[in-house]
């Protein structure tokens, strides 16, 4: 079969390997639709980094191995002990690899496990091949009226999903989103789902700000011509949002997170850090204010996802900027990722779908 | 009337001044025992500070001010509209100052307030003189077998109280506090009123460790000879302490904070800071970790420490390692502390105590 396998920095090859057995407590499934995720970016720019060069502590797979963790599919095979799933029916992955065996696993923690990974980075095959193996209590149903395009988007939101349920959210509250990028965007969409009374989003990017409004944001702004801790705080009507999430991760956004928010306030940190950052306490300090990180996602949020995705009250289809085959995956994929970041949202590579 | 009056960085001067006159709804207290706190001492060293050079929003004063702001008195004078206080009532004076017309205050988080201060330190009056009239609400009632001695330390301890009602506490919490200085004391104080499971306390001074020990730190550590990440999970039996108090406030608590604390675990700040730090938010974001700012007390918490002295789950006597007369308050007060601050704890000044 065809696999989209990672050697490491600026090298992914398309190639033919040979399918995985599926056992007794697993599913094959023919990936139909993988959305292509900054993680991927930053392991083609300058990896590896979650891709494994000792053998992974949960799949024992070092590189070269295979690459796409959000992806939507149709079951092919069913092992012996499985009951609860069909062949034929259409599902996600929930691609979270924990070792169950850690203090963080022990406490019902997986997303935070010490030893965890992401199947389609971490080995445990990918969605970017003809087909897949995977543990059975992976697997998710797609509700009927949900297609496959849009089950690829389901990992993305879950992301988005489990970011808003770390924050005291309620429908008058308003709240700020530092950055417009696929994230940003999908943590506007759940806090449109929760019918949150005033979205404030903030990018330097004109086109993004196009996609958060269309999103449902209620304002916009681009940093360089806002000062965003004046004008949320304006728009808040009260001494600034009651949430802040930090979908940039740069020194300058968690420096306006921090001031931004209100007394009491919440910083959700969604973002992924590269370095150290200069940060003064006392911004939180003198209003009381809280500093909340998060990280991945829970089976939870992914059907929480599912169940918003099936009532009609996520509806993130404009999402999908792009839809490519396999083979173009690094030069339409990857690459027009990296070189025209701002035109689009979330590019999927089409492996097994059939137009749905 | 003598009261000790801040002039300026290095300029405490005892001196004769006026007394105020009572309102309708004030109350006069004659002040009996006052301890010095770390903020005079910044005030003193390298002033003003909260000390306002412009007139303070709340008093409208500006220096020289009266000092003093944690204090026990007796009532000598009651303003005709107030009727729950009587003459020669044992009290303590909670010296929060706040407008009541800002967002903050409008929330009911007058410890917030922007535009708020403290009696003592940002005029106002304070306990630091021979009577102080202050607003009715700000006075409590010392419990009968609470002596004017141990009421001088309410507001220390209020400040632990409010640190540690910040935290998702339970008995068989495991908690580390990092600075053993008089605020982390009175944490320690604090918890083990809570009958907290495991306290670990962090701090260079040997004198300081034994203090902690004494107040009830059931391990007190010197983290030049361990290494308090490593120690402190060993000894949570998980993954790390459940809660994290910063009392120290330097580049390495806070570092030390981030990533001694378990998954899903909180940091308290409880200390000020004086400048940026250099912080890697990826310490929280890996292990979904919380990071929570207080500032001050608010009343609730001046009540609950009244309550925990009544009952003797609060017994804080040892932390008073001397006592002076309004007299010596430079030379056996402040410049005590200032060199020999590994020494003592809390030193009172007795301005009009009686021995009680």
């Amino acid at each position: 079969m065809r696999a989209a396998r990672y050697y490491g920095k600026e090298d992914i090859r398309i190639e033919e390997v040979v399918e995985d057995r599926c056992g007794e407590n697993q599913v094959r499934v023919a990936p139909a639709y993988v959305g292509i995720c900054g993680t991927d970016l930053h392991e083609y720019l300058g990896g590896p980094n979650l891709a494994p060069i000792q053998p992974h502590p949960v799949t024992h797979d070092t590189i070269p191995i295979t690459l796409g963790h959000e992806f939507s599919g149709t079951v092919t095979e069913v092992g012996s002990a499985v009951s609860s799933i069909k062949l034929g029916q259409h599902v996600v992955v929930q691609p979270t690899l924990s070792c169950g065996l850690c203090t963080a696993c022990a406490s019902g923690i997986e997303n935070v496990c010490y030893n965890g990974g992401f199947i389609g980075l971490s080995g445990g095959g990918g969605g970017l091949s003809d087909s897949i193996v995977v543990p059975s209590r992976a697997i998710l149903l797609l509700p009927p009226n949900v297609p496959l395009r849009i089950g690829a988007l389901v990992e993305p939101l879950s992301v988005a999903w489990h970011a808003i349920s770390a924050a005291p959210l309620t429908p008058s509250s308003t709240v700020l989103v530092l950055g417009g990028g696929p994230i940003g965007l999908a943590v506007v969409q759940c806090l449109v789902a929760l019918h949150t009374k005033k979205i404030i989003v903030s990018e330097v990017s004109k086109t993004r700000q196009r996609f958060a409004r269309e999103f449902g944001a209620h304002h916009a702004l681009d940093p360089k011509t806002y000062d965003i801790v004046a004008i949320s705080r304006e728009l808040s009507g009260a001494d600034g949002p009651d949430v802040v999430f930090d979908c940039a991760g740069v020194p300058a956004s968690i420096d306006t997170a921090c001031r931004a928010v209100r007394a009491r306030g919440t910083v959700v940190n969604v973002a992924i850090w590269e370095k150290e950052v200069p940060f003064n306490p006392n911004t939180m300090v003198f209003k009381e204010s809280k500093f909340t990180a998060v990280i991945g996602y829970q089976r939870g949020d992914f059907q929480a996802v599912l169940d918003h995705l099936a009532d009609g009250s996520l509806r993130p289809e404009k999402m999908i900027t792009s839809t490519i085959p396999l083979e173009d995956l690094v030069e339409r994929g990857v690459k027009a990722l990296i070189h025209d970041k701002d035109s689009h949202v979330k590019i999927l590579v089409e492996v097994g779908g059939n137009g749905s």
